[in-house]
């Protein structure tokens, strides 16, 4: 019964962060997107589109499918904000975020418990035996933390609204 | 089995996310934890501050032991930022943080593994029938995930050293 009761909380905890970083989104305007989070940090727009290339990427480390949108891991991950010039426009980055949390959500709702428990893509059979904690289920919980760490910071965006 | 491993990710996760903040408040000079996150925004001192309230007001929820210092509450928690003319000093609440995530970790380290689906302080007998899930372990799952967000904010205040 527990192993239900924790995969419960764990997926509980990352649509609750997933719902509350969109509503940062929602309520910030396209214009808004260019800011900095603070002086000479992240834009919000680097942002969006580097939780969406980590979020696309748990796509195929969880095993679900393959990424859909590769090309992002360069301009987002691999490389800081300002580094690339020419990224994707607030609307296409928008679109991209919601798809992939969509097809994560899908996957998440339908994978029967004990698979929750499988290793996930990037360590080894023989690995996975000495380390049972590297399974799919870390994977989510290790991205709600990181998707909250970078939620305190957009909420910085946000024009005193709240 | 699941169960041992699935506290191991959570506890685990919780020392990571201290053991990082920790590595933050240390960079970080008396001096510059006056300094706002960003601007108009919370200090790095009150941010010191409320994890401390909020850690500290984990021992009881944990049913683990009463509050160390709630007097933190009222300036840390219920009032905002500023909002408190005398706060405690940088070395005073550096030293508290520190004690309180001592005597927390001493209390995680040896709780046994069926006690932590056991409920927290915050929820009655009757409710947690219903509602099993609002347990220790999904407290200090919440709480590693409030950490993780204020601590995206404190790295602002880094001056750009990592």
């Amino acid at each position: 019964m527990n192993n239900e009761l924790l995969i419960k909380m764990t997926t509980d905890s990352w649509r609750k962060q997933i719902a509350a970083t969109n509503k940062i989104f929602d309520n910030l305007s396209d214009e808004e997107l260019q800011h900095e989070v603070a002086p000479g940090r992240n834009r919000g727009i680097y942002l969006l589109g580097h939780l969406t290339a980590v979020h696309d990427l748990m796509l195929p480390l969880l095993r679900f499918e393959e990424a859909k949108y590769p090309e992002l891991k360069p301009v987002f991950l691999d490389a800081p904000d300002k580094a690339v010039e020419a990224i994707p426009s607030a609307p296409e980055l928008r679109q991209q975020w919601k798809e992939v949390n969509e097809a994560l959500l899908n996957h998440i709702q339908d994978l029967p418990a004990e698979d929750w428990f499988a290793r996930h893509a990037n360590i080894s059979k023989e690995d996975f035996i000495k380390e049972p904690h590297r399974n799919r289920l870390n994977v989510l919980l290790d991205r709600t933390i990181h998707l909250s760490n970078h939620r305190g910071q957009l909420l910085l965006l946000q024009n005193k609204r709240e």
